[in-house]
């Protein structure tokens, strides 16, 4: 037997079942707030990533030289292409440039629980100016969609990442230097971050100040403490969340995203049932439009991953309805075979699920695959009822039966 | 500027709009006929398809080497990827298993109009038992799917492989000898077909009678004169496809679809309006099971070329209709700011679809912006409204304005 790759999935019928009803809630959600689909390649060109990230992220990639020599790879994440694709195509279009995508990302790690290397990002992006309501729409987006979703436990945790940029500055700290202490304080690696805030010249008081600020969490009044500036904007982007009617939000000033392009608002959803692998969503403010050769631009995105949300749903006991046929037909025998396929036929026009006898089995066994699909109704063609136009419609959940002519058939089934 | 691969395609929020809308159709239809939707991931072992379709195939796929020194490859199609799930996975369903899928694939070669790089495929798989109702079946979805976009102007033909084959076994022609006579045969190259099949033994009778059939087209009545058993099949499945109520399908003895594993059936559609590149559908009975390692089974299925059939739905002057927003929240200045924020959240909650401005623009401005998202209303929010709890509904088209309680809002644009 051929096995898929390692790291990969299949989908059955009942797992595709569920994971369409949450897709397209998310995308109907996204519409209803005036974003709109946008599709990019499955590969792209290795720079793009290089460009945004830095040589090192090759190593976690599917990249591969085609037949043209050209590096290519397959895709890690969604927002560097969507940049590109602005860049490239979109720079015309009415801002703000409100985006959504929905696509398969990989990586190449070991695979481990809840870590694919075929894994599937929702996500949307705003290209316009900055402002609060920029961001907060944004992060109301994401939690918009995970309220839809009926998730219940989670925690939307925003930063900005401005806070401890500003202490770091105004430590004499900044650029080159502050960006891998920023990376070691996002990952709450204090003992590394400590000598490298030390070789920059940093005294032990401004050390322990911004260590205390990356553990700063808590409602809103936290940032009456912390955060100048920063905490402003941070306070008027709680505001608009409060208007738009979200609460389940907290200031978490430890949120930073370790990544030279994150520009302000930073911000991570967490579901903590799913333990380790926690983080179902994760965004914020940045700036990349000009590193791929466009214009300086506004931008603000998050992207959910998909797979780990529908599992913390799944934790939580919830099920998506399942797409069931509402009708199987079965012909009594040959004769009524042909009036059968007729029969199904009118139903499908009329927009009922409807599936029939291609197998030409006997009615027990009919009757048997009927149950094993689900279907909720058995519309069983027979010699006498046809004699007066009629076919027995029989409700597969009580048993009961009843002649209807076929005529009115369409309507009964819909009634 | 970064650009995407070659042969590749970004695609704008109004061409996705436009898929969305033909993918959602085509995957309801599937539905409504009883098939469910699997998926499978996008790289898949090499393997897989040199199994299926020989070792030439690698020089058309983008194939490469993990850093685990695995050859693997991006789909050139879906078949092959399906069967793998289904030996691995899926023997235990009840059958016949009725699936279908849609997503990319890929080849490496000169992109040309209406030929990309990454392309997408819509097909289904039934998998059951040989009868022709079974085919008739999966005929019948490819015609509905068609029918229900709206496409005018196509057509089915419908051929079975055994009526070539049939005629070559007579001749003493079988197996590996007649293989490459019959892709010959499909490509209508007979200058190539004919020393094949003079070097096989046949009679320069029998070669004649076999090109004749070939080019044997029309109505079932075609099958009076050709066909034998093969033929006697077709007119079942003919018979079967007219109960279904599809009339748009002729037979076709010339479609062999070249290939070692087709077995029956074999059927393909053209759109003519394209042009050179007119298929945008094929498809028929194949056994590929056991190749892969699992047991013999009767299956079934086509690919419609979801690229094409959408290029043609275009060429014909059809349009999806386009997702716009129903409502454009706008605040006159800055004291009724929060309360637009409220609006807006309250008619997302109720499912009305609704932008507001998040640039804090002017009124000028954002009746522009308003008009090139193309919002069907926008709702201002002005001070002295407010005082009596109201806002103001603008129809975008008319022009026509009217002060509307907050309270009855959601019902008078639902309304």
């Amino acid at each position: 037997m051929i096995q898929r790759p390692r790291g990969t999935r299949d989908f059955t019928p009942e797992e595709m079942g569920a994971r369409r009803y949450y897709e397209s809630m998310m995308r109907s959600v996204a519409v209803s707030h005036g974003f709109r689909e946008v599709q990019t390649p499955i590969f792209e060109h290795t720079e793009l990533f290089t460009t945004k990230s830095g040589p090192g992220i090759v190593e976690e990639m599917y990249a591969f030289k085609d037949k043209g020599d050209r590096e290519i790879c397959l895709r890690p994440e969604l927002t560097a292409s969507v940049i590109r694709f602005f860049v490239n195509d979109l720079t015309n279009y009415p801002r703000p440039l409100k985006m959504f995508y929905f696509g398969q990302c990989f990586r190449y790690e070991r695979p481990q629980a809840g870590r694919y290397r075929e894994f599937f990002q929702f996500g949307a992006e705003i290209i316009g100016s900055a402002t609060p309501e920029m961001d907060a729409e944004m992060i109301g987006l994401a939690a918009a969609i995970l309220e839809r979703t009926g998730l219940k436990d989670y925690k939307i945790r925003v930063g900005h990442i401005g806070v401890l940029k500003g202490m770091l500055a105004q430590a004499g700290v900044s650029g080159d230097t502050a960006l891998p202490i920023l990376q070691k304080l996002d990952k709450k690696m204090y003992e590394e971050a400590e000598p490298l805030m030390k070789a920059a010249g940093m005294s032990a008081d401004s050390i322990e100040k911004i260590i205390a600020t990356t553990k700063v969490t808590g409602p809103l009044s936290v940032l009456d403490t912390y955060g100048g500036e920063a905490g402003e904007y941070l306070k008027e982007v709680f505001a608009i969340l409060a208007q738009f009617g979200f609460r389940n939000v907290e200031v978490d000033l430890g949120v930073v995203r370790g990544l030279a392009y994150y520009t302000g608002i930073v911000f991570e959803v967490d579901a903590p049932k799913l333990g380790a692998e926690k983080q179902i969503c994760g965004g914020g403010s940045y700036s990349l439009s000009e590193l791929f050769g466009g214009e300086k631009v506004f931008s603000t995105g998050f992207a959910i991953g998909f797979d780990r949300t529908l599992l913390a749903i799944e934790k939580e006991g919830q099920t998506a309805p399942k797409l069931l046929v509402d009708a199987y037909v079965i012909p009594v025998n040959d004769k009524t075979r042909m009036k059968a396929y007729e029969v199904a036929a009118l139903l499908r026009r009329n927009g009922i699920s409807c599936d029939l006898d291609i197998m030409r089995r006997n009615m027990g066994k009919n009757f048997k695959y009927a149950d094993a699909i689900g279907a909720r109704r058995t519309i069983i063609v027979g010699e006498k009822e046809l004699e007066s136009g009629c076919v027995n419609v029989r409700d597969m959940s009580s048993g009961e039966q009843k002649m209807v002519p076929i005529e009115s058939l369409v309507q009964h089934l819909k009634g």
